[in-house]
């Protein structure tokens, strides 16, 4: 269930929070999960093409569906899938061998690429730690006020660390779990509720809200990013970011204490926590040189990224230099980027769905499709038509066990249908990318640190279910209601 | 000292060869061997263009030889100083950020990452070393046969094995060392004579010649295919093939006998070598199903390799094919795939040097400097001339750290030379090929398996390069003699 998209991979290799809590994968042959897609893929390789659509539009789009398909099933891990979808639109001559692997290119899918490789850099000096620290010493007088500080460190560590497992699974978890058990909270022996649980809860919702802020926080959000592109809808890195904070920041504000209400830990008051994060900073020493190159690293990279426009330096561009600073410093060695699995992991599968995305555009089939849903629903103003859209987009997560998977799947045709009906373009593509986020709130295993936090065992699958949906209400109040006033101020409708 | 381009990562994993043997990289600070390619680039950085070069090109220029002098010196490894490369095009304006990642999307280097994949098998299966004690079995009655046995192994594997460390290092390597210490030749106490240094110079002068019979044989090989395409030359898996085949068996009778006759080992007759590989095959017991898919899959690989150009399947997409084979009967995981870190390193440094190259020709560069070293070699009619060329490029190996470092930084000007004054393209693309994998012969330092079998020491240093020496020259006649026969019949010339 884990999502490898999302990091379970570069997880793996935290250390403390992915050996215990790894979700492993079926070892069976994989015919079964193989046969739905092939049988999905023959039957619409021979439906005929509409009209304005390309012939091998059709065989593009069976394989597109077949490998969606492959990618909720399972039957092999999702590169592997990706793997299949591309060798299938080469060796069928659906496409030429160029434009299979023309997504490899995609400059795109380098900045998270180089993003991945970068956050290494956080774990490995132990600077991610030292801010995680650092909060609980400033916050951590009452059990509230860790929750705040688990979540202040995601917030800070999300715009260069575009994986969200490897943010609460990997730098947060390990500390969360010290925590509570300094507190003799444990999963198995009735103890959980005495701070683990609630902590737990609290730092999953604040990566779901952190993970939708910046579009280098998530995987797929440069894949919505990118499919946007394709019809034509411009987001840029500052874009995304100034028409996030606001209703983000609300959140992260009103979540933990939505939880600390309906949630709350047995133990309330922790004044040693301070002590115990003080103990930990004494015992790690003054910031390390290889702490310093890659703070400063982290401001250039977040400096020059937001003035992107005026400098005219392309965000992947800034995301190279990132990386050349870590490797010159030696802060990263060659060795840490090429055993960075995640990081290619997500190039080979977003290199697939990108390659697929735009092409399946470029034949005629999203214009189709949107043309025709759009005609159904145009009946109704653009409000109301994408309010429906944004919110059917939002709760059909609950069948999904990836973000990356949902994205690929739905994010296209919906923004299409949204544009048609008159939507602004650059809300509807921005809305349906938070929702890409937001959306992970409800279950155990819709998005990759859901199934490491889930799987520590401090929550029950009622409470997680219950307080998911409770926390998606909030998040569509807070992000439709504030958010709308702050995108109305900003000018985008 | 060692190649990572020919494998070195990949031998890593390959465990009994690697880890004593792995040649460390220096851990003090690179600012030394970076700041030569930074001056030399800021000098290049402000020369004038000559007519005909655009501006940018001369930028480029700068940006490449500083990558080339990087990647000799080794500052840091081939490809971090590769990443620093890209990074520098995309950073200064050079190139725009699609034109920097444009060499990920490379179909020929993909070709090249996608046989690494698939070489993983046959040493996960134990396929590789079946086959080698396979040979053992059969040729091993003396110890000239023993090495004939070596070398026949290497040239099985050589079409879908790319790095030649892998196939010597990894493959041949441990079985020729459990020959030699099972005769009582070890390297430190004077029995290396015995039969482990006649068996380490015949491995490695086999995997010399058999690198340079298939396109994908060596990993620098599409480097040289893609820079000839480059300047309008087309060399398929096919043509590369047929051409070498003839040249390449008569090297591989030739070379072993001249070995032996140079540097006999003490023990000449082997009987009971014969029994020790039939004990190892009774061991391994019968073939296995993942042994069965591979040998399938290699199958299928060569025929349809030999058949793309009647089939209209592109070499690449039959790649795929054969990785997709894999990974659906099981015979190799994702997490194979994700952590064979050679391939990874491999995309990296092949798509910073043939995007640098593809652009140097598309800017002026590479055609002004054919046009100016043609007038002065077009005086001696291109026999002459091409021969002068090809031999300098061959013996100025001696110079070179790697096959990869050479090929790019010479192949293109030589080759653009050589049709300026007339050779037929595809016989020059050809034998600057050839030679791009033959002048390895010669020292212990110029190509990937180089300094494992070097390393593990067998071998004197001076015998090393005086046979070294003696083979060039043997390969050289044949090369030229036999091959330009050859090459003659099939109408290349």
């Amino acid at each position: 269930m884990a999502d490898p998209g999302n990091g379970s991979e570069g997880q793996a290799r935290t250390g403390e929070a992915g050996d215990s809590q790894r979700v492993t994968t079926a070892k069976q042959a994989p015919w079964l999960g193989l046969s739905i897609p092939v049988v999905l893929a023959g039957t619409l390789w021979f439906l005929p093409a509409p009209a304005g659509v390309d012939p091998a539009g059709m065989h593009l789009l069976a394989i597109f569906v077949a490998t969606i398909v492959g990618i909720i099933l399972k039957p092999l891990p999702m590169g592997a899938v990706a793997m299949v979808g591309i060798a299938a639109t080469a060796m069928t001559n659906t496409l030429t061998i160029s434009q299979s692997l023309s997504g490899f290119g995609n400059r795109v899918i380098w900045l998270i690429v180089l993003a991945f490789f970068i956050s290494r850099g956080f774990i490995k000096t132990g600077l991610g730690a030292r801010i995680a620290y650092l909060f609980m010493a400033l916050l951590g007088r009452k059990s509230l006020g860790l929750g705040y500080g688990l979540v202040a460190t995601d917030l800070v560590l999300a715009p260069a660390i575009p994986s969200n497992t490897a943010r609460a699974g990997g730098v947060v978890f390990p500390i969360l779990r010290s925590i509570a058990e300094a507190y003799g909270s444990r999963p198995d022996d009735g103890t959980s509720k005495k701070m683990g649980a609630f902590l737990t809860v609290t730092a999953f919702q604040g990566t779901v809200v952190t993970s939708a802020m910046f579009l280098t926080a998530m995987a797929a959000n440069p894949l919505a990013a990118e499919l946007a592109s394709a019809q034509g809808v411009e987001i840029t890195w500052v874009g995304w970011a100034v028409a996030a904070v606001v209703p983000g920041l609300v959140s992260l504000m009103v979540v933990p204490w939505i939880l600390y209400r309906l949630f709350p830990p047995e133990i309330r008051s922790t004044p040693e926590a301070r002590d115990l994060a003080w103990d930990h900073l004494r015992k790690m020493g003054p910031v390390k040189r290889s702490e310093w190159i890659m703070l400063a690293c982290f401001g250039l990279l977040l400096t020059l990224w937001i003035l992107a426009g005026p400098l005219g330096i392309h965000t992947t561009a800034t995301a190279l230099l990132g990386l050349v600073v870590l490797l010159i410093t030696g802060v990263l060695s060659w060795d840490d980027v090429l055993r960075e699995t995640g990081a290619w992991d997500t190039l080979v599968w977003f290199s697939a769905l990108v390659m697929m995305a735009s092409f399946m555009t470029e034949l005629g089939l999203i214009p189709w499709f949107s043309e025709t849903m759009g005609g159904v629903f145009g009946g109704f103003g653009w409000v109301t038509a994408f309010l429906g859209l944004s919110l059917v987009y939002f709760y059909s997560h609950y069948f999904f066990a990836s973000n990356t998977a949902h994205v690929s799947a739905m994010y296209a045709p919906f923004l299409g249908v949204a544009l048609v009906v008159g939507t602004p373009p650059v809300l509807a593509a921005l809305v349906l990318g938070f929702f890409s986020n937001l959306f992970s709130s409800m279950t155990h295993y819709g998005t990759g640190p859901a199934p490491v936090l889930f799987g520590a065992g401090y929550v029950e699958v009622s409470d997680w279910w219950r307080l998911g949906f409770v926390v998606s209400l909030a998040n569509l109040v807070i992000w439709l209601g504030i958010g709308s006033l702050w995108w109305r101020l900003l000018g985008l409708f």
